[in-house]
């Protein structure tokens, strides 16, 4: 949404004044006097071509008028638009200011004040400038007649595993140490969600010789899409049965516990709950990644998912990988991929190889620094972001938020704190009986805790948006202390 | 499995001879002496630096002694070869020859007689030539900063739809003319594959108040996946129900019926064979494109099913696309496909945009020729292979396929045969009980008409393969008859 909602922006919409939540209410004024060292996704360039036009001598005079011009009409717009504001917008106040003119402007204007934040999906979009500063060697070319074939490699279990990217997950894992790979087979999956399905599949289809469908259980607060992916086809082979930690295991039922660690939404650290030969384990690790978490060494479960969303903060490219010590499991997974959608994306496999591949390289340099280290990059934003945002929630005092020990990382040999991907954010004022409703009256989209197998006291906010986004949300919640 | 031979033959192996079926029995030399009009896949750089090798003064010598001792120890493997062959492959004789230097020695050395020819899958391999020759205007160039981002259009119903992918699927039909699509969403997918899933889950989602599955019906024979698609999660919303021609309808009991037109696997062109209220009709034209059968103008169902696979020979990209009349349809099979994959690949949508905008770009240049001109193009081929295929048959005596009669192609505007991706080969020798085993004993794999719902006197070939193997395939049967 918010890839849309930039280009709108960039498209020349001035802000209407309507009230339509699905709408951008920013201008392409503010988005050219705006300097920040973030990117704003593909269409950076046309900003940087308008703002390059204002520097040439002989446009600028025009070009000035133009801005004056629109500028006005933006005053005018917004002024129509205050005297029709619904008792929503009545709730939010104007951003905060630090001092800058453009800022002494943005309050002026509320130019952001109306703008429909949406944190309630992890879009990695924060990951972007990384990748528009590491430039061409990011870049994958792919000529009309390659990979046509639905075949990767007839000799691996995985025939559709692309051996190249194959190849970069492991070097990756070598150098980053957070799972051990030479034991496990990799099997290549439409993002880690597809993985899941395959996994539900693999383990139930041996497991119902009794006919019975195996539970599926993850540990209170469990990622949201568990209990759907588990039950929306009503399959006969495994059904959500909740929090693992209220599962009453029985010799006669199986199940399958998913520990996701660091967990979605809260980021803690995880162990199974459950652990009996009755059930099989599946470690979610999409979060276990140096930007995330301090590394503890490598994993070493008979099933572990990871996905470049989370990894590289590439979700549109929809890969992830499994790395499964078993092979017969390994191949029932196979057979589900086949069956669900005859393979992966070669493309994706072929594009993510090479993103993996800059990663790796970048810590292979003689002398890595801040534009090839993609994980103390990534750290780096969000250590900020969390900072900014534990600041805010303080000077709000009607929130809190998980707190975590500094521990010693095994990659970057220091003591490290933990960034979690998600905001697990409780209300603790009393009279907000309905946090997600309370933040979507700031226009801030959020998720529920009611769809963690939690209650609606919490929510869960992505870390992982623009920084624009992320900017203007630590402004709205920073607000609440000021009234 | 074509690609990955060709990658071993590639890598220098030389044929040990041990008859292990899938090892490849071609080598190097082989190829280097070989000069086809199709090249061999994206390996082609590794051949032509071996073949510049040779061609160097200052390496030529030691080159040439090189290849005289490979050339010595492969004739010391044959013969060893030829001493232990099993039974199997002494029904197999020699390709037939034209008289050129390397076919003279292929018959000497028997390359090929041994080779596991994979006519099993639909694999599309055939059209790399063409994209071959597109060259760079077929390539993409995707920066690592591009479509990170979950979402690509969050104005459209199907959120994850690339938009210029949207533009060249409309910009395809209305240039070919064979489906309307001004009236219908488009649902993009991970393949045709997911897409059959996605509309089983929307078309029963709904249709189940009466808590029966609903039926999944297709007339025999019928596209060996559907049933396995519908029943390999045991559903409660849906369940394969057999041959549409034997299907009782009743009142109170809902249906799907697909129709796949031309069929996949016997070419026919297909109309619904139940119509009744309480059905649904699901209408798969993955063939329906100008290279396997007269255009008889626009197509426009409710529900139409479309692939890069079989329109482009792209089925390593694996992108499907629906087109939809009704939307509350097409927004269930947009959470089922969020559900599923949370998605679908933005590369392979970039990528595939680019390919169906080379085929439409070369149909609007203003004189087309051969190699600009897609469907002309692989209608040469298909036709080639058809009539060699046909003359085979025929002198073997103990086959026979499907008869076509000549229509007139709204799209070529001229009369036109039916070139189906695939053979339905009938064996009418009745000392032949199994079909798909006497061709496995041959050394082609094809899949038996028992997975269409038909009898084991029938195969379905693969039309489509490189050049290479349906050269083989078609020496095979053609030496039947001489015997």
């Amino acid at each position: 949404m918010a890839q849309a909602q930039a280009q709108r922006r960039r498209n020349g919409n001035i802000r209407n004044g309507n009230g339509n939540g699905s709408q951008c209410k920013e201008n392409d004024l503010l988005l050219l006097l705006r300097e920040r060292s973030e990117g704003q996704g593909h269409h950076h360039v046309h900003r940087l071509n308008l703002t390059s036009s204002l520097n040439k001598g002989n446009n600028a005079k025009a070009t000035i008028v133009t801005v004056l011009a629109l500028a006005m009409a933006m005053l005018l717009l917004l002024f129509y638009s205050s005297s029709t504001s619904t008792s929503t917008s009545t709730r939010i106040t104007s951003p905060s200011t630090t001092g800058t003119a453009y800022e002494a402007l943005s309050v002026s204007v509320s130019p952001d004040s109306d703008a429909v934040i949406n944190l309630d999906h992890g879009d990695p979009t924060m990951f972007e400038p990384f990748w528009k500063n590491a430039g061409d060697k990011a870049t994958v070319v792919i000529p009309g007649w390659h990979t046509m074939s639905y075949f990767s490699d007839t000799s691996n279990l995985c025939w559709f595993l692309e051996p190249d990217f194959a190849n970069q997950v492991h070097r990756l894992h070598r150098i980053v140490g957070n799972a051990v790979t030479h034991a496990h087979h990799i099997i290549v999956g439409v993002g880690s969600t597809q993985l899941i399905h395959a996994l539900l599949f693999a383990l139930s289809a041996t497991a119902t010789a009794t006919h019975h469908p195996v539970s599926v259980v993850s540990a209170a607060p469990f990622y949201s899409m568990y209990p759907g992916i588990t039950d929306f086809l009503k399959s006969r082979l495994f059904r959500w049965a909740g929090d693992a930690t209220s599962f009453k295991v029985n010799g006669s039922s199986s199940f399958i516990e998913i520990i996701c660690s660091p967990n979605n939404p809260d980021g803690t650290l995880r162990r199974a709950v459950l652990s009996t030969e009755a059930g099989k384990l599946v470690h979610d690790l999409a979060y276990y990644w140096p930007q995330y978490t301090p590394m503890r060494g490598p994993a070493d479960e008979d099933i572990m998912l990871f996905t470049v969303s989370k990894a590289t903060g590439h979700a549109g490219t929809r890969i992830g990988w499994a790395l499964v010590r078993d092979a017969d499991v390994a191949r029932r997974m196979v057979k589900f991929i086949e069956m669900n959608s005859i393979g992966v994306s070669k493309d994706s496999q072929v594009r993510a190889a090479r993103i993996l591949q800059v990663i790796s390289d970048g810590y292979e340099l003689p002398d890595p620094d801040s534009t090839t280290s993609f994980f103390h990059f990534s750290r780096r934003l969000l250590a900020d972001r969390w900072q900014r945002l534990r600041r805010a929630v303080e000077e709000s005092g009607r929130f809190s938020l998980p707190q975590f020990s500094s521990e010693f990382c095994e990659f970057t040999k220091e003591h490290a704190e933990t960034y979690p991907a998600f905001a697990w954010l409780r209300c603790d004022d009393e009279s907000i009986e309905d946090c997600e409703g309370f933040f979507k009256s700031m226009k801030v989209l959020t998720r529920s805790g009611r769809h963690f197998g939690a209650g609606p006291e919490y929510i869960r906010i992505s870390m992982l948006d623009r920084a624009h986004n992320f900017d203007l949300f630590v402004e709205r919640i920073a607000s609440l202390g000021l009234r």
